[in-house]
């Protein structure tokens, strides 16, 4: 061993000094101990090279002014000697940059320098079963700088997770592997959810801490606390710049979730190079604004001391949640290329590889783990076994004493609905009174959280026109939990992106969110990780047309209808009355791997003779017709509002003499899964006079018109009027579609 | 005149405590003197009602502890006298009130509350000419809470705006109106931007004050100060709470935006209530942490002097945006309504408009601007006139000494193209090398960048992947904001609504902008009002399918194309080699009132034979074709790098002596404006045999294949592999085309 002669080979690795953020970070190790056994004179001499710097820096030793740093403290009492911990994180460094070498793609600084936090949670602070990723009660971590994902493959793999092999790492970015370019929860068990565009991470980690928050209000007692568990994320300079981090930690502000810890990679650099060139504020202060607990590790290269204590000092505030910002060197211990954008998203190259063995001391194989890392980490398979087996005993009692939350408490940790839940849901007949589906749409919320004890959700400061309110149960707040209704403020993106979080916590939970649907342009990235990550949100859209009138195109939805279609995994519904509204909640309950979207009126609408939930299960049915043999003269079809316009428009064309066929096009998705014989039924290819009506772009509607028929719609924006006036100046009218009918 | 007894009256209008901040915010106006001629006797007894409460008010008075309250401070010395100005600010408020009634629809709350800053500014502070609302040195104004539109229509009409008369006050909200539900720059002279989703509009603002201080610095001699101007903007907590905002306040910090203004409009109601509910986070903190420069107006709504003495200190303030934050009660005035949601978005209802005439002392009929403050208004017109002569004086005096810089500027402030610019645009042949359109992108952005004045942009962080970077310039930046190089950060969206104000400062200024096409979710609500508002923005959208390979479907756009395609006024261009690049940037150009998206190719493509800047203009045309007679066998369609698909499928198929048209259709929008004809010439009706290939969503090219054709695309998400892995496994291959082909 030459822990002494170790000192010059880590001097090397000078960190970044903080001049402008107005003080100096000490980054230089006072002592950096190398793993036993590992000769250091092959590195006297050239391998001592400094990383490029951009400023002069002031390099102060550090454990002068923190008398901390000479104890080697533990969170657990497990932590490994420090030369075993500095190995184990440069064995995570090496998996690293080993895997994105062999793919010659992928993005090593992030892990290089985020090692040090990556080690300690996993080895150190994590509570988790590596053989049962989806253990109800482990504690979860989200990569928020999801680009960084070979270090959460790399952690995977020495806590022992089976999803991520030797030959995972290896097979890193290639076709059908379980290591893809971004962690995504579909592919890797043991990751909780999909990030890498930026901010989507940190959003689904509030997500995940209101989860527990709030599922621990609701069962836990005081001589049993069974949902405990911390939420972890790592974000990095792009996340903080994005709008969504500051909605989502304004609301983890707000709502105190003292069990979410976030770790802020401060490296300072951006792929376009140096974070000064655009993002200058105070992080920090800004959090403190937001009403969290901050705490600054200036080194977080090696001060692993320091991570300790300040993971220790952020459990204990338990009313805000913590944000540590971790100053690192991007790309640690790379000679010539850390502390620089190039090594944030490129392969280092083979000779930077060299280089930064050399300059690490590490004299192994590609994808090598020493033995003393593999035995030192191979405990977390026994004791994730005995933390759950601990955990079930502590339910076993759980249940014994309070039967009826353990029952409710197991639907949503298993995602069983409930038997006969569907019949909550409410049925109506052409004499039910006229309604608007928004207002339809509450019916069925309400309904739902009675049965649904894993439903909860909110709007985006829309309730009251969103019609979202769950009227048995009070607000989510910091002093009231355990309830349902979630207020999210202007809000939008973080609304969505926190709904991912919740409904990936367990699959019982249900939560559905609110806003405008010409608003989901604001949230359409977060929309769209639901459907990719097999999120069931379900997305409650109101004002789903120019229907809403007044407040004009700025608010009036047009494309949007097609843009959900043309998106996969995503249910896009558009109920036409009570039945169908109803229909759309089976549907969108049922679909727990898919997201739905309801887009629902603000105007009201008859109840329609012919609709029911069975024929919005199917996504297009026929509604009436008065033809035989499946051949009528014309095939008016329709969604939502307009349904009624068709409806109306047949009935007159049927006075007229001709036979007409009315259909509901409710979800093209569940439409297109039926079978030919199905579809057959509803469109015969004979009958080529078909007409659409629906109030938003035409584009696409070519898919059930043909090229004879004709899509009455709206291909401009909208306009500022009371509705009804717009929909005669647009040519939505019964009378209209009469006309184009008998143009065909 | 009854000054003393109007005390009683105005007593009742207490504001609301600041409990929840930490202060308290007096409110009560020290004495309200009401306007000359007005008998106050019929509201000695019942009219005086407190507003509903919902906190114990301590309302200090305030006068006592602030003797600038005492003098009437003029920043240009023309207020008039406190009674006038309170009689102007009612006018605002009636006129607010009195429209909203009569529509039945609209939102009081924000005028009746912002009414003081609001007559402040256009009475006292900004310079304008309203008889010519486009002269280009005005004060530009924002309404970021564009809910909020009466406000601003009432001062446009107060102040003389041709665009909002009398008949349009009475017209608001209805078909055809000059004020529409939300402020509509298309639709209202006078009107800078289009406002109304939240948040936009402080972007739009960020975006005006960029380009004032870009062309400040460009244009600006010592002896000549000829591009000098200021931007307010009004922001209510909606907008605060909006992630957009966040992005484009720091980057407003960041780039020390000293003449731009923003007023909080911290009246702590929002739709759903109190904004304790989901907003507790501390403003103001948060924007020194961004870099703003900060004041707190306690009393906004009677605290004039408080108002003009910030807007003073923010002037001074030059290295540094200003938020002045600004206490109001939401519609205050009214005596059963006021700081409550219920007067945010509804009519008063005629019993409360009654109530709040008596509360406020207003005697007049709806819509009434009293003779007196229609003559103090008066002096708009003439000084407008004045303001701008002497600016035309001074930009003769400009042109004599600065003729080229005097040229160039006229050339951004008319929006007139210099003459032969297109040249500049390059052009290839079969024989140019294979290149990534990115890479051909700059060339066209250098290329334009050399013969308009008014081009600039930048990208989201993603400058070296986007390759936006404009050569010959240097970094916007606090210290250099002459340079055309934008850094945005990681922040799509408020990039997208900062270009939007760029676009709409002058119609000379042509931003680009940029990120991955995926990421276009993160800022379509910027895009929408970019097509909405006829903002020419041009969006770089790089690496534009599942050819940018292992970053997988996080990263790959699927449905982009055919969601931005249903969008209304937007050009959606998908260029296939270096001759469709350039075409696809002429056409950017020149569509200065509709923008553009550019989804350009991470992967090499090879220029092709047949491409052409000619071919683009017209959306669609035939890159090659072996039939004779307008028939051929069958017709293979593309778009940007599947056009070489279709290509080498086609010369496959012609080698086994089928007749083949290849056909580009670089933009759906443009070909659908061309003649029946021309559309006939390049898809025969009688020709069904049609193959698209397209790597994103099907649904829509049903449209141009017809019922017989087939759609090559994908319609799941995709994966992170090498791109040629992922579309070999896709199917997007021309061995896979000519299999097709022969199956029709």
């Amino acid at each position: 061993m030459a822990a002494s002669s170790s000192i010059t080979a880590a001097q090397a690795l000078v960190g970044r000094t903080m001049s402008s953020h107005g003080s100096v970070a000490p980054s230089l190790p006072d002592r950096l101990s190398l793993p036993a056994g590992f000769g250091l004179s092959s590195f006297s001499g050239g391998a001592v090279r400094a990383v490029p710097r951009r400023r002069a820096a002031v390099e102060p030793r550090r454990r002068a002014s923190n008398p901390r740093a000479a104890a080697v403290e533990t969170l657990e009492g497990k932590t490994g000697t420090v030369a075993l911990v500095e190995k184990s994180i440069n064995t995570i460094r090496f998996l690293s940059i080993d895997a994105v070498e062999k793919a010659n793609s992928g993005h090593p600084g992030l892990p290089m320098g985020c090692a040090p936090m990556g080690h300690i949670l996993y080895d150190e602070v994590m509570r988790y079963n590596p053989k049962n990723p989806y253990w109800f009660n482990r504690d979860r971590f989200v990569l928020s700088a999801g680009h960084g994902c070979m270090l959460q493959y790399a952690l995977l793999h020495l806590a022992g997770y089976d999803s991520v092999q030797d030959e995972d790492l290896k097979q890193f970015r290639q076709w059908g592997s379980k290591t893809p370019g971004h962690p995504e929860n579909f592919e890797t068990p043991g990751v909780e959810v999909t990030t890498g565009p930026l901010g989507q991470g940190i959003a689904n980690a509030v997500g995940l801490a209101l989860a527990e928050r709030h599922l621990a209000a609701r069962f836990n007692k005081p001589d049993n606390e069974i949902v405990d568990h911390y939420t972890y994320v790592i974000v990095g300079d792009g996340c903080q710049m994005e709008g969504i981090s500051n909605e989502v930690s304004s609301l983890a502000g707000h709502w105190g979730l003292g069990k979410l810890i976030a770790f802020y990679d401060d490296n300072h650099i951006s792929i376009d190079g140096d974070t000064e060139i655009a993002f200058t504020e105070d992080v920090s202060a800004r959090f403190e604004a937001l009403g969290w607990h901050t705490i600054w590790v200036k080194n977080g290269n090696t001060g692993y001391d320091d991570i300790r204590a300040a993971i220790k000092e952020a459990k204990a505030v338990k009313d805000k949640p913590t944000l540590i910002k971790v100053t690192t060197t991007i790309g640690y211990g790379s000679p010539n290329k850390a502390n620089s954008y190039s090594v944030h998203g490129s392969a280092l190259g083979a000779k930077e590889v060299d280089a930064t063995r050399q300059n690490l001391g590490w004299p192994y194989e590609p994808f090598h783990v020493p033995e003393d890392v593999k035995s030192h980490w191979s405990r977390h398979v026994p004791e994730g076994a005995s933390l759950e087996a601990e955990w079930n005993a502590k339910f076993a009692e759980y249940e014994k004493k309070y039967k009826e939350d353990a029952s409710e408490l197991k639907t949503i940790i298993s995602g069983e609905l409930p038997s006969g839940w569907e019949k909550a849901l409410p049925s109506y007949t052409p004499k039910s009174s006229a309604d608007a589906t928004r207002n339809l749409s509450q019916q069925c919320l309400n309904a739902l959280a009675t049965v649904l004890p894993g439903f909860l959700g909110g709007s985006a400061d829309l309730a009251s026109s969103n019609m979202t309110l769950l009227k048995s149960y009070g607000d989510f707040q910091k002093a009231t939990p355990e309830e349902r209704n979630l207020r999210f403020g202007v809000r939008e993106h973080g609304m969505g992106a926190i709904s991912n979080g919740i409904a990936l916590h367990s699959p019982g939970l249900i939560p559905y969110c609110a806003t405008f649907f010409v608003f989901t342009d604001y949230m359409r990235a977060a929309i769209r990780i639901s459907a990719l990550s097999e999120a069931g949100v379900i997305y409650v859209m109101t004002h789903d047309s120019i229907g809403l009138g007044e407040d004009g195109p700025t608010h009036q939805p047009i494309e949007h209808l097609m843009s959900f279609r043309a998106m996969p995994n995503i249910l896009m519904l558009r109920p036409a009355d009570g039945n169908e509204t109803a229909g759309a909640y089976k549907v969108a309950v049922l679909n727990k791997k898919r997201p739905s979207i309801l887009a629902l009126s603000r105007q009201k609408l008859p109840q329609l003779a012919g609709t029911s939930i069975e024929g919005v299960e199917k996504g297009g049915y026929i509604v009436s017709d008065n033809s035989s043999g499946n051949k009528p003269d014309l095939i008016l079809m329709g969604t939502g509002s307009e349904l009624e316009i068709a409806v109306k428009a047949a009935d007159e064309l049927r006075k007229e003499g001709k036979t007409v066929r009315v259909v509901s096009l409710v979800s093209w998705e569940l439409f297109d899964e039926q079978s030919d014989e199905y579809k057959e039924s509803v469109f015969p290819e004979d009958v080529t006079a078909r007409i659409s009506v629906e109030a938003g772009a035409t584009l696409g509607w070519e898919k059930f018109i043909g090229s004879k028929g004709k899509a009455i719609g709206i291909d401009r924006f909208g306009a500022s009027a009371p509705a009804g006036k717009i929909y005669k100046e647009f040519g939505l009218t019964p009378e209209n579609v009469v006309a184009e009918a008998k143009s065909l």
